[in-house]
């Protein structure tokens, strides 16, 4: 990873970290506690990997920072909030995230609830709040598009068939199935809100776009698969391993480690064929997907 | 309650539920059992408050009546998701709703953390799917305001403050302040939201009409604790006596039961007085009032 890109991804994280602590309700607003544990789960920590693609997008076609980082705040709320959620004792009991306890442990279940139930509110209002766009009703579309990547045949859809497949013995299809709803629809949002902010793309360019960041949201989670089968659980900053011992179908459990690297590669691959057909400069697109596809590989 | 008013709430009880049957997901879409869960909830029984108190306040200044069910059943969505959530073991811990097991019973928990998560997406999809003003921009100020009164400082901000007083013996301005948020907040959104569909009002119609709306909100809680501690559980359709046995500040608890009837019908009192300052005619959001108020009374 070159210095500048370097800089440019530790910048990039700054502001949406600066950003996303000014649009938080303050600690000492009631109720107090909700409000500290909300800054709680959402500051301090993260890759900011949708953040990053976000403005990475942005990039794309000239789109306005001050607009585009609104979009990466409202996106990566939603993300902070399934986070929460999903790491309840009724989902998958989880203690540490990003190296800190989690949110029912560092404060109890029903604040939990309740913080994801904000930060999904929280988020909304964001995407609702500035204009995002010269045109209202092109933001109505976007807000509408947000709610979808959320929603029932989106993130949380993708989340109900994770669960539905503890136990089970699932095909790649149907696993992938699963992830382009769990992970890839957010990771989508990130990427097509942003583009959104900028000057029009052709329905072509959008179509190149939108395949991209599918491909780059499935490799995220193969990566994902990767690292929690072979990661300790101090370098990974969340319990390790916890996907084999809750008996969950993963690519690695598919597909064996190997071929899960083999998996990455091929849909990053992919991933620069569909910004390649784009027609325009798409250098930091294909650093932040390099990043984000190598990690720690 | 006059046939005609009656007829009027039958009618529109019936558009609500027609309306959001066809808007939640199919139960044949996956993730199948997801969408189920989301019609069990939703559809098939409740009073449907907020809603009439949207079609109600949509007749004050003429407001489309296609535009105002689509206000109505956001509202009703977040409603549904924070009876949901509000169920669950690590909060109210409560088994009936409606006269029917609740969500996590009937299906299991990590079921309904998900389809309350999903109706509050779906909910924000409604608000930016379909045009609720000729003005998108004014469409974004409302979205922003259903996104308030969900969030942190509106309804779960109420709810955070709830958990915080159980236990505790709370002053009667200390009560009002829970409520304006728990309940409040989304009742108002009802009314507000709703007259934004219409004609313009002046800013002191809008302020009589808001402060309308916190007292009918305030009444509507206070008549919810006096039926909690008085009525049976069969009459009630959900657990009866659960503040008591929860040991929840409650205007009865605070009150006595007595004073607690006094009190809502001196917030009704209030209520008619903000109507009849909008100077236009408010006949059916006086039924709607009464509707409310007095409910088994």
């Amino acid at each position: 990873m070159n210095v500048n890109f370097q800089n440019w991804v530790k910048n990039r994280q700054l502001q949406i970290e600066s950003y996303l602590e000014n649009r938080l309700p303050a600690e000492n607003c009631a109720p107090e506690r909700l409000h500290e544990a909300m800054r709680y789960v959402v500051l301090g920590g993260g890759k900011r990997i949708r953040p990053l693609l976000s403005f990475a997008a942005g990039e794309l076609n000239g789109a306005d920072e001050a607009r585009v980082i609104v979009v990466a705040a409202a996106v990566e709320l939603i993300h902070a909030y399934s986070l929460v959620h999903d790491d309840l004792p009724c989902m998958d009991d989880d203690t540490l995230r990003r190296g800190k306890p989690t949110c029912h442990i560092q404060y109890d279940e029903p604040t939990a609830l309740l913080v994801g139930d904000s930060l999904q509110s929280l988020a909304f209002q964001l995407m609702a709040e500035f204009y995002l766009t010269d045109n209202p009703k092109k933001q109505l579309e976007m807000i509408k598009q947000l709610a979808q990547a959320a929603g029932s045949r989106g993130m949380a859809g993708g989340q109900a068939i994770d669960l539905a497949s503890v136990g089970k013995i699932l095909t790649l299809p149907e696993l992938e199935f699963m992830h382009i709803h769990k992970t890839g629809a957010l990771i989508r949002a990130a990427v097509m809100l942003a583009a959104h902010c900028g000057d029009e793309l052709s329905d072509d360019q959008l179509a190149h776009l939108d395949h991209f960041a599918k491909c780059i949201g499935l490799a995220f989670q193969v990566v994902d698969d990767v690292l929690d089968a072979e990661a300790t659980t101090a370098a990974l900053g969340k319990t390790a391993g916890k996907d084999a011992e809750q008996n969950k179908p993963t690519y690695v459990s598919i597909l064996g480690v190997k071929q899960a690297r083999e998996l990455a590669k091929e849909l990053k691959h992919d991933a620069y064929e569909a910004l390649d057909r784009l027609g325009i400069a798409t250098n930091r697109l294909l650093q932040v997907t390099d990043f984000i596809v190598q990690r720690e590989f």
